[in-house]
């Protein structure tokens, strides 16, 4: 394998890839990159078993400048050999495989290091059955951060760490569930005739990195099938396994009625709920406190070692009967950014049963944040 | 205790003491900031033991809008504290003490906080036998700057952990060594016309946070005693203890004549220096050669397990014998990261004999980096 190529569409490249990689992995080269050259595009692959990016440099692309002399492959070290082409000193660089060292040759600098047969590295799982749909960069990037906030970090409901969709016609509903807040989106695809019908729960921190390479992009080819979901954007593509299992039945725990609700900016919320969490952070339980009482809504933290808080909301309406429940602040404050400073309405039935956050006058629950109290007696 | 003041101004004095506070100290009030106000001026305090730091904010600073309602004082804890004058809403914000509580209003917001009482805060040292001059901020922070990379880190030697200052009328002698390498900075103050005989050792680490408060400064009054070392900036203060003993003599360390010596731009063999080091920090023991033979100077990393590097450096001149010397490139880019892309001339005796950086023509050894070889052989 012999190549030369311009080192900043390289490294554009590498960098694409490289969001897959993790140092931690259990599998030796997957903390390698693999790179392919064929006689007309190079490929490189990073991968962490759960996800993989795959992106293509083809012949025709002039910013890159490809000239192909020897096709083959190689896997090298994903750090060591990223961090030598982000310093090399020229525009352009070669990179020459001899056996299983690789010789990096730029300007007055000249580098060999050692890789790892390419024929080691894992093969992307074949895609059977498969189900495809076009969705809007913009809408998929809203579907993710939406519900992303409520997924498990905990692996001891792997299930509860994925985001659940349920694609039917052109309809997407997402839901994520920690068993202590539930988010869900409900969004009608935008620009497709896609008429699909597929249930799948995907990784949520798989998103994590989709979303960085959606930025820029304008629409996403996505193709489902069983055990594995690919979003394709155009020379980049990406790999996530799927989560196997039923996810719970989450429509029940929506409420239908309300006893109690208030209208509030949601930025003038999270201002009071981020300093009154400055307050339960120090404290032993991470708890505060919302009052409507009077017409008056009032948020406050109390802690024998700390200190208290006392935050009078500027509520817009303050509606039904009187109300005390607590809560974890930082659930409300994920919540609450979701909604971008726009007006909510924020919904009650009783300090015990769960409580809901939804855009101001939109009864649809198709933007919906739910959030159990905390039973502080 | 109770003032109100504009939140802006008070959260600068706030950032400015929080330099000196340290979470890991052993004294626990010291992770408090000291709050003194009398009938004209509000003190603020924050220290480590090792260095202390004040600042005053008076009554007739009319961007601070400081209103005096009654004096006295308390110590509060530095990081929470600071986290809540941050957030609060209002522009303006109210504190008034009630025994240790500490009432902070502003807007709707209102906390209640524990302090401490501040007569338990450490007096600041009382200084005596003073001699005090007046340094441009700008040539202290050109002297810092150039010797601080060689003081050591590692509290074996102490006194080594210092920066040695020797002042004879008014031209000020600046060196540091940690046993491998060593910096030496000598410069004539201007704009002054002291006249001191002082020999002192300043904490390196001290330097840290006092560059920091020195940024958009023009002068300091610099005041030294037996013990302790102030540095006057106005309405901040900032006091450091001294190192005591005595500090090694280094003017023998310094060559007096070379047998080969090149010239070469500061930029180009940092640049060298940094990729041979992504090898050699890959590598059990962190050597790059240099090699200087029939004319052609050139770098180079050898590691089994990680692969080669090799640099040709293209250096303006190079005079003398021919040379093969092993270093550890972190000094060298260290030392040549000081002269700022300038060009420097590299002198050598021997692969065994320390070798120095200076700016290139320069002979008075004013701006010197001297870096001890590694053997290999």
């Amino acid at each position: 394998m012999q190549f030369t190529i311009n080192r900043q569409a390289f490294i554009k490249a590498l960098n694409d890839v490289s969001r897959a990689i993790s140092s931690r992995t259990t599998i030796p080269i997957l903390t390698n990159i693999k790179l392919v050259l064929n006689d007309e595009e190079l490929i490189l692959t990073g991968s962490n078993a759960d996800i993989s990016i795959e992106t293509t440099i083809p012949q025709s692309d002039t910013s890159a400048q490809l000239v192909i002399t020897q096709p083959g492959g190689i896997t090298l070290p994903a750090t060591f050999f990223t961090n030598i082409v982000k310093r090399l000193p020229a525009d352009n660089m070669t990179l020459a495989i001899d056996g299983l060292r690789a010789a990096i040759t730029s300007g007055a600098s000249a580098f060999t290091i050692n890789g790892q047969d390419v024929q080691n590295y894992p093969q992307l799982p074949e895609m059977e059955d498969v189900q495809s749909l076009s969705v809007s960069a913009a809408q998929l990037v809203d579907i993710i951060s939406q519900t992303k906030i409520s997924a498990s970090t905990q692996e001891s409901r792997p299930i509860l760490t994925g985001i659940h969709l349920q694609l039917t016609g052109n309809s997407v509903k997402a839901v994520t569930t920690d068993s202590h807040r539930l988010s869900q989106r409900i969004v009608t695809l935008t620009g497709t005739d896609a008429d699909v019908d597929a249930d799948v729960i995907i990784p949520a921190k798989a998103f994590n990195e989709l979303q960085s390479l959606l930025e820029g992009q304008d629409r996403v080819d996505i193709k489902l099938a069983a055990n594995q979901a690919v979003f394709d954007l155009g020379h980049t593509t990406f790999y996530t396994r799927l989560l196997e299992g039923n996810y719970p039945e989450t429509d029940r725990l929506i409420p239908t009625e309300s006893t109690t609700a208030i209208t509030i900016e949601a930025s003038a919320l999270l201002g009071a709920i981020d300093r009154a969490s400055l307050l339960s952070h120090e404290s032993r339980n991470n708890v505060v406190q919302l009052s409507l009482k009077n017409g008056a809504a009032v948020l406050t933290g109390n802690s024998q070692e700390v200190g208290q808080v006392k935050e009078e909301l500027g509520a817009q309406t303050i509606d039904g009967d009187d109300l005390d429940i607590s809560f974890n602040p930082d659930y409300v404050r994920d919540a609450l950014r979701v909604f971008n400073g726009k007006s909510v309405d924020v919904k009650f039935t009783s300090n015990l049963r769960p409580f809901t956050l939804t855009p101001a006058g939109e009864t649809d629950n198709k933007q919906l944040q739910l959030i159990t109290p905390v039973r502080t007696f």
